[in-house]
């Protein structure tokens, strides 16, 4: 019988990082992981149930200080970085150095290199090594780049926002039924739980509660692995952020105009074939229509539409849990696919 | 000094027929108004109080049964309605037959007669009298129809969905600078009150927390306002409703093409301009965007933008409490337009 | 290797029964359980997904309706109830008469007969059979009652309410520590689905949000409970439920006054005696206290106090999650412990 | 006719400093109020209509920075301070010294002096200043200390908690009805913003969201003022407060045993006596009670109770919109009294 995965988790104290934890605990194929806080945090506690009391009474789950000895004494495998872009740029390069493969949840690896240039201005300690660490990144979307994911040392995880839009465009774009001259508008709405777990007058209770604001318009940072996925000119796409009263959950609401006069029952058939053996994919049937909480908790991405009379004009409806499908739990996905096992392993 | 005006309310007990109600009790120019509970509301309350204990220890609010003779006893000069469809197309005919004008604040007289007919199955018992009253109705935005607003016998007070919409985009539409060709969307946002107060499985609180649904998508009742106040063919318009997980407001997201480029400065002169002297819009200085809060419990609607760089893709957000600007608050205004008062008598 | 269990829900379409489905769907000993509609549901449906969408796309989960041949054809070894108290009443004794051991969710046999006759008027088709199974009724609270859960035919699920009171209080009562003359105060509080699926007046989103209130006072069904199993005379407790703008988890706070001066340490050591060996009860360390979120989507009970500095006043507070370990949860405990399985079986 | 009153608020940024100046804009007997940023505020505003939006469009509102200098020269009448204890308490002594009347929400001048001392660590500047103002200051609770409000120099205005806790218990109390050597329990539970505008982990909407807990257990600074004003030892009183998932509003559910069997009407009465001429108090026939909503943007203080059957155990519920009636509603309050002005002005 083979040998237990060994994994690490830098940054297990933030929202994703904790539900990653949650996973990875009751993955059938890995050790214990060890988890490691953020270098420099604060009165940094020693275990993670004193962040979060979820977790007391079973057992411990000793937090370390960050240190490459640990890790190599603990011959890690896998390394997931949970952490601020600026600190998943910096360790991710050294990690793959030192032989580890990493999935990563931040953002600092998902934008071909000129991109990033122009949204992040990364200060690379030791640029030569940085510059291998992008070519060998992943944009780990499985159900877009199973085959690449199989073998990344680096799997880049996406964004929240970037998972709901790229899976509901992605089957029509690719078979070239959506006339882009027109527009694309994905009109999307996050819960809290998206903007991290630091307090600020915009994640205050009352400024939430009873509200909902739009914000970033032609300006998120999501908006470039959007395009760079779906092969999209910036001036085809419209995205838009909305910050909803709910602690988790994403819906976008997509419109797009189809080249063709379409039936329902094509459009149907498009999603379904693009996704058959999709596990984490669901299809509504039209006119039904996924909601946030059809999806929470689970790590699937739901996808539904209405198709106007006219065969062309087409809303999409996409929902995800922003920590799970669209952090934690596709991260757990890309590792099954790292290692070879099930997609489903670990997230049911 | 000239004698207070006498006004009823029908349904006063839903959410807007309450809202209504505080307005007018504080309006200056008004004698305590009558409050009439819906013919065959079971175990119909004697006193408003019995259903809103918000109310308590103000006095009492006496609940009458509906009857003209009593309306006709009163003296009333000014009916509310706040009623369902079928039950204001049935009285405000016989109102305005007794010679009271009327401020309904259902459905049953927005549309152009044909438009109506394809959407409600009003069965008039005296289809000449409902004729007559179709005529005569006025669609009630203050803004873009003060002077017939000011004659009116029968004004049709407008839908929460279509206000926000339709003020956000009169002034770019009348000024012939979308390109309508490319399409508009409007992607709304709805609290539940909207939704009425009658008990269901969709606005039971479970299923609404944690939660964001779209719903009616191209069907929804409220589009066929928006397309005859805007002068807009079917496709034009795409309008997705959504039931947000908060009481009360409406947030629509909207999105134009514009026909030329276009600076944002003249974007924003376009609507002072034809905003100037509305006292209930406020229209933000780009890129600051109105949220939910900002128009809660006020009669504004508020509404600001985003202009692309390439002076073309207009994303517009506008809001308004669905209770006060999209409801009673509306109703007011248009009373104060009726009878000649400042239109922020009682709102503010 | 020993054939798995063979189970069946009735009323598998409300909340806990719904919770008791995916629990027993994913549970180790179990084959695929049979679920059972209510009895003259209207329209009911076909397939369990249809009334939760969360369980598309992991293949069908049939409904269907309610026959005892049905039960018999499938061989069902335990029967879960989640019914309404007059169906419970009605079914259970009938199956324990067709040879099945029996899991009720419903009120219908947690009381002494006497008691019960008090709060409910069931009126029985069959009383010899009825008192038959009041006789045979156990008061399924595992941590109390866990040798006579074993051997039972018919475990009586304690209520929610309940289950959070009585495990703050056992332990101390046991002891003869609290000074009963002073009487014991519950000052609960849970979230609205605690109050079942039915749409109400009561449990529209808009009457609940923003809002609190008290309800019951004096005079809530489930105080028999407490009182019964604490051996708690009426005038020895008040019980106080609320309801709070959240879908689930309960909060009790309770007040008593202890007969001697005691430590907070010695608080300390009755919790964790009486509750050594007991998987899903927490005791936090003084002053930690629990909260809702640290129990919800999980078992657990968790308990926290503050002692005042006279070693007598104690306020404890008590955490569940009311569909888990208030209902479906406990449930699935105490089918563990009827067929001899590990507490924690299907419940991590 | 005779001049209106300057007023000037100092800290009108915060939640109750914004309610205050809501309130004061349209108080029919004041000047426009010179509203005064914190000292030290970081980038402080030059208008309250960028710290609170809904302001927009109703004309400007200055915020100017601290200065003694500018007050006299706005020559203050009086002087409202919602600023932090500290602040308050540098602050109040010298507007009485400079002639000024002062209502302070802070807990500055609540408590008497020894008892002030043993929670807060006030450093004073001028002790004797200090001391001076002490003895001038008056614990602004209209009900209970009407007339010693008219002549204050100094108005201690109550904290949020304690306003609902002493309204609900001073008739009981004054009439000796109540048992205390059994003890009173008051469970109150409060809305986000009663913890003020400082983001913190503890207000994230994340940690609020879904939740509830109680917090400083036998140790709230409210505490003392409670005591002070029913005159309660300490043993007497148990008081728990709770963060709700709703952004304002209180609810303190009270447990009290009367000293002997008493009927409801007798309770209802000594309550109806006490409160006679109290036009912001509402006792609600029994067993009708208030809830957080029928309070809310009012200033009312709702009350109503039920009580058992042995005449004896009796619970309270008492509500409260907490920053009005818990805050700006009734500092506004105690500027009528201190006027001669009607209680009610200003505040319907």
């Amino acid at each position: 019988m083979s040998a237990k995965l060994k994994t690490a988790v830098v940054g297990a104290t933030g929202y994703a990082g904790f539900e990653l934890t949650r996973l990875l605990l009751r993955h059938p194929q890995l050790e214990k992981p060890i988890f490691v806080g953020r270098a420099g945090e604060a009165n940094s506690p020693a275990d993670l149930a004193e962040v979060f009391p979820n977790l007391c009474g079973n057992g411990g789950y000793p937090l370390h200080p960050f240190s490459w000895q640990r890790l190599a004494e603990g011959g890690i495998d896998l390394l997931f970085l949970a952490t601020p872009h600026e600190v998943s740029r910096a360790l991710a390069p050294q990690a793959i150095f030192r032989g580890m493969r990493v999935v990563d949840l931040s953002a600092a690896w998902r934008l071909r290199e000129q991109q990033n240039s122009a949204v992040y201005d990364f200060n690379d300690d030791d640029p030569h090594l940085a510059a291998d660490a992008m070519r060998k990144a992943v944009y780990g979307l499985p159900e877009l780049n199973r085959t690449k994911v199989q073998d990344a040392a680096l799997v880049a995880n996406p964004g929240c926002y970037p998972t709901s839009v790229i899976l509901a465009l992605a089957p029509l774009l690719r078979a070239d039924m959506i006339d882009r001259s027109r527009g694309i508008v994905s009109d999307s709405k996050s819960g809290v739980s998206g903007a991290g777990k630091e307090p600020s007058s915009r994640t205050h209770f009352v400024s939430v509660a009873d509200n909902l604001s739009a914000y970033s318009v032609f300006g998120h940072r999501h908006t470039g692995e959007i395009l760079e996925q779906l092969h999209l000119a910036a001036s085809e796409l419209i995205f838009t952020p909305h910050l909803l009263p709910i602690p988790r959950g994403i819906l976008s609401t997509i419109y797009v105009h189809l080249a063709q006069p379409t039936s329902p029952s094509d459009v149907q058939s498009c999603f379904r074939e693009f996704y058959a053996g999709s596990r984490w994919v669901r299809i509504f049937p039209t006119p039904q229509l996924p909601q946030i909480q059809f999806s929470l908790n689970t790590n699937y991405c739901d996808i539904g539409f209405c198709l106007a009379d006219d065969g062309q004009r087409l809303v999409l409806v996409s929902c995800i849990d922003n920590l799970l499908k669209g952090a934690a739990g596709q991260a757990v996905q890309n590792m099954n696919l790292m290692y070879g096992w099930s997609e489903e392993a670990g997230l049911n």
